[in-house]
C-alpha cells in the first residue's frame, strides 16, 4: 500500500498510501498511550539523523521515534565541522553512503537539498525533516493524524491556515496533504505573506481574519518568523496580534467544535493567545507533538519494510 | 521505603529514604566494580537529559547510568534552539510531555525551575541536575555515599563545607543532607561568600580555615567560581589561596585520617593544592565522581519503580 | 596476534599485528557489505568518544562502528564545558576513568595527549582518534585496507603521498604503516611543505608532481589546511592546484591501474579535480570511508577481547 523508497514530500503520495500512514501511526500512539510503545521493528538498522539547521523538537522527535523502534541512532551534529571545512552536500551525501546507513533523517536549509541527497545515496531510506520553503512531510502527516483522531475524518472538512504562509514549507505540505484528501483549504494573512500563485494551488486567500475563519473546523496557525519583520513583511508585533493573532473573539466565528493548531514553537500573544494555547477544549497542539513521535515511527517502519524487501529481491536476484 | 515520585532535592527526603537510596547505590558500585555494572532494569524506559547549563561531567554521568540500566537515552541541546526562538519552559515542558518520557533529567539557571517543569508533566519522573542556587541532590548524595564507604558511617561527623558558598547548590544540598543525617555541619570561608541567615541553618560558621577545619572529619572544597572575583567577592586568586586554599599544612589541623572531597571540575592552586588532590590517602575526589554513576542509577532505578507502580494502579482502576 | 592494550599510533604495531586486525576488518566489511553488519562483540561495554577536536566524519565513524558491535556509545561534547572552565587533560582521564569506562576514543589538538591520557586511565582501552601531528592510526589502517582490497597486496607497492605533509598526522601514520609491510612510499609537495629530516623516515621526496608520480601504484592525496595559506606556505590556491592538484593529466604518470586516494573532507579544484575524485575506476575515496568502519570495528573488538582477558587474569588472581 505504502510504495515510497523515501519520504521526502506529501508530493508522491497517492491518498492510500497517507491513510496507510496514518493508520499505522493510530498504532504507534495507542501502544504508547499504553505504555507499550518500546519494539524492535528497527532492530539491526542504523539511523542517521543530519540537521545543517538547528531543530531540538523535530530532531527529538525523531531521535524518540527511532529508539522506541530498537534502531540505532546516530545524530550528527552538521555545521559544526564538515560544512565549516567546505565539504559540498554531495560529498556528505557519499560519505554518509560508504557509512552503510539505512535511515537517514534529514533538514537542510535549501529547498531540493533532501531529494538532492536522496539521489546520490543508495539502499537507505532518506526522510526530509524540512528542506528550505520546499516540504516537511511529517509535520503536515502529524497534524493530519491529530485531525482525523478529533474531528474523525480527514475529509471534506474546511480548514484555515493563517500567517505567514509564504516562507512556510509546513504551510505548503499541509496545503498538498489537505487538498489530496479532498478538504477545503483558506489562507488567511496579509498579502505580504500570501504565496504569488496561490490561487494556483486550489485554495481560497483571505486577508480579513474573520472572514477567513468563518465556520471552518479547523484553525491552522504559523509560526511568525520574527526575521520577516525587519524585512517590512509585517508592521509590528502589537499589529499584527491585532490583526492575525488567534484569540477567542475571533475563534468565535470558526465553527463551534474547531480545533486550534500551532506546529510550536509559539509565540504566545504574537500569533495566539497563551489562554487559548493551553485551552484543552480547543488547543490541540500537544496532541501534535504526541502524534509526531506516531507518524515518524510509522513512516521509518514503512520505509525500512520496502528497503528490506528490495534487499531480499536483490539478494535472491544475486543468487540466481 | 522511597516514596518520591521525582527526586528535586534533599529538602523533602527523609532519612530513611536516603539510606535507601545509598544502599541500593552501594550494590551498583560493586557491581560495577566487579565489571557486572550492565543491566536492563530500566529496559524500554525513555530518559531524557535536558540541560539548559552546560555540564559535560554531570551530563555523562547520567547517561551512563541511564545506559548502564538498559534506558533509551536522548540528550537534549537545550540552548541551541528553541530556547533561542523564545519557547517559554512552560511550554517546553508540555512539548516533552507529549513525547512521553519515563524519566527527565533537567539542569536549568534559574532556582526552581526544575519544580516548575515537574509540576506540569504528567507520568514522567523528574530528576533535579542543579537548579540555580537552589539545589543538586544527586551531588550531595554521592557525596553523602562516598562519605559513609570511606568513614564507615554517615551520622556523628563533623564536616566542614569550604568556599564559595553563597552561591553553591552543591553547599545547599550537602548542609540539608548531612543536617538530616544527624551530622555537625561548618561552614568556612570569608563573609562575602557565606549566605545571609547560615545561622538558621544549624550550621557554625567559621572566617580562620584553620579554626575552620580544626578536628572535623571531613573537608569539603568547593569550586571558585572565577566570576566572583569580577563581583568584588574576593581580592585576588593568590591571596584566596593563602587564606582560604587547601594544603597539607591546613588539612593537619583536621582529624588524623580527615578525608578530602571535591566537586570538581577544580581548579588546582586556587581552593586546592594539586598534590593533595591527587593523594590517595586523603583525596576521595574520584571516588566521587564513581559514586556519581551509582548513586543516579539507584535515583532513576527507584523513581522507575515508582512510576510503574504509579501506571499499574491507574491502569488496575481503569479496568474496574 | 594482536596484543596491545591500546591503539595509540601505527608505531608500536608488529607487521602480523596489522595484518591480523585488517584481516578482521575485512570479515566486518563484507558483512556489513551483505546487510548482516550488526552484532554484538561489544555488548555490556560502555564506549565513549571524547573529541576535543570537532571532526563530524570520524566521530561517527567510530560511533556507528560501536553501536553496530552493541556498545553503549556516549560522545562527550568537549571544549563545551570542562575544558572552558580550566580542567586539566589529566583531570579530565581520572574523572573519565572513574566513571569507569570499558573504551575510549580521544581526539585531541596536540601531540602526545591521547599517550598521556592512556598512561592515566586504568582497566580501560583507548583509541587514539588523531593527536596533533602525531599519529591518526585508524587512518592508516582504513588506507591500507583499501589498498590492499584493491591491489590485492600490501607489500611491494609504490605510493605517492602528496600535499601538505609537513602538518600531517594522516600522512605521518602512513609512512610508518607502509614502511613497515615493505611498501615503497614517495613525498610530494613544496619543500615548505614537507618535513624537514624526511629522510631519515625511508622516504624519497620530490618536488615536482610529474615526477613523483610516476610509476606509483597509489597517488594518496592529503587534504590542504587553508590556514597554511595565510601563513605564507604556499603563494595561492590557483598556484597550488596547477602545480600539486590531482588530475587525469598528471595522474597519466602513474601506473597504467594507479588508484587515487583522499582522506577527506576534500577541497574539490585545489588539491584533487572534482571529475578524477568521482571516477569510480580510479578514485577509492568512497571505500576508504567504508572500510573506516570495519578497520574501527575491527580495533575495538580486538583491544575488548585483551581487555577481558586481562580482567579474567586478574579476577582468577583474587581468587586465589
Amino acid at each position: 500500500m505504502f510504495r515510497q523508497s523515501h519520504l521526502l514530500g506529501i508530493e508522491p503520495l497517492a491518498p492510500a498510501e497517507i491513510t496507510a500512514l496514518l493508520d499505522l501511526a493510530d498504532t504507534y500512539a495507542e501502544k504508547a498511550r499504553a505504555g507499550r510503545a518500546r519494539g524492535d521493528d528497527l532492530a539491526g538498522l542504523t539511523q542517521i539523523n543530519m540537521f545543517f539547521e538547528a531543530s531540538t523538537r523535530t530532531q527529538a522527535s525523531f531521535e524518540l521515534a527511532g529508539k522506541r523502534l530498537g534502531a540505532d541512532v546516530m545524530s550528527m551534529a552538521m555545521g559544526a565541522s564538515s560544512v565549516k571545512k567546505g565539504e559540498t552536500l554531495i560529498d556528505t551525501a557519499l560519505t554518509l553512503n560508504a557509512m552503510r546507513p539505512d535511515l537517514l533523517v534529514v533538514r537542510h536549509p535549501h529547498s531540493g537539498a533532501v531529494d538532492l541527497l536522496a539521489q546520490k545515496v543508495h539502499d537507505c531510506a532518506v526522510l526530509n525533516a524540512g528542506d528550505g520553503r520546499h516540504e516537511h512531510p511529517t509535520q503536515a502527516l502529524l497534524d493530519a493524524l491529530t485531525i482525523r483522531r478529533r474531528k474523525g475524518r480527514l475529509h471534506r472538512l474546511s480548514v484555515a491556515i493563517c500567517g505567514d504562509i509564504a516562507h512556510s514549507r509546513v504551510a505548503r505540505s499541509n496545503i498538498l496533504l489537505l487538498g489530496k484528501m479532498e478538504n477545503r483549504v483558506r489562507l488567511v494573512g496579509p498579502p505580504t505573506l500570501i504565496p504569488t500563485g496561490a490561487a494556483d494551488l486550489g485554495v481560497e486567500v483571505y486577508e480579513d481574519m474573520v472572514e477567513g475563519l468563518r465556520d471552518v473546523d479547523v484553525v491552522m496557525m504559523l509560526r511568525l518568523q520574527k526575521e520577516r519583520m525587519d524585512g517590512g513583511f509585517i508592521p509590528s508585533e502589537r499589529e499584527y496580534y491585532h490583526r492575525y493573532g488567534l484569540d477567542a473573539a475571533k475563534l468565535a466565528h470558526a465553527a463551534e467544535d474547531a480545533i486550534v493548531m500551532h506546529p510550536g514553537p509559539m509565540n504566545r500573544g504574537v500569533e495566539i493567545d497563551g489562554t487559548l494555547a493551553d485551552d484543552i477544549h480547543r488547543s490541540v497542539i500537544q496532541t501534535q507533538v504526541e502524534m509526531g513521535v506516531a507518524v515518524r515511527m510509522a513512516a521509518m517502519d514503512l520505509l525500512a519494510r520496502n528497503l528490506r524487501a528490495a534487499r531480499g529481491v536483490r539478494a535472491a536476484e544475486a543468487v540466481q
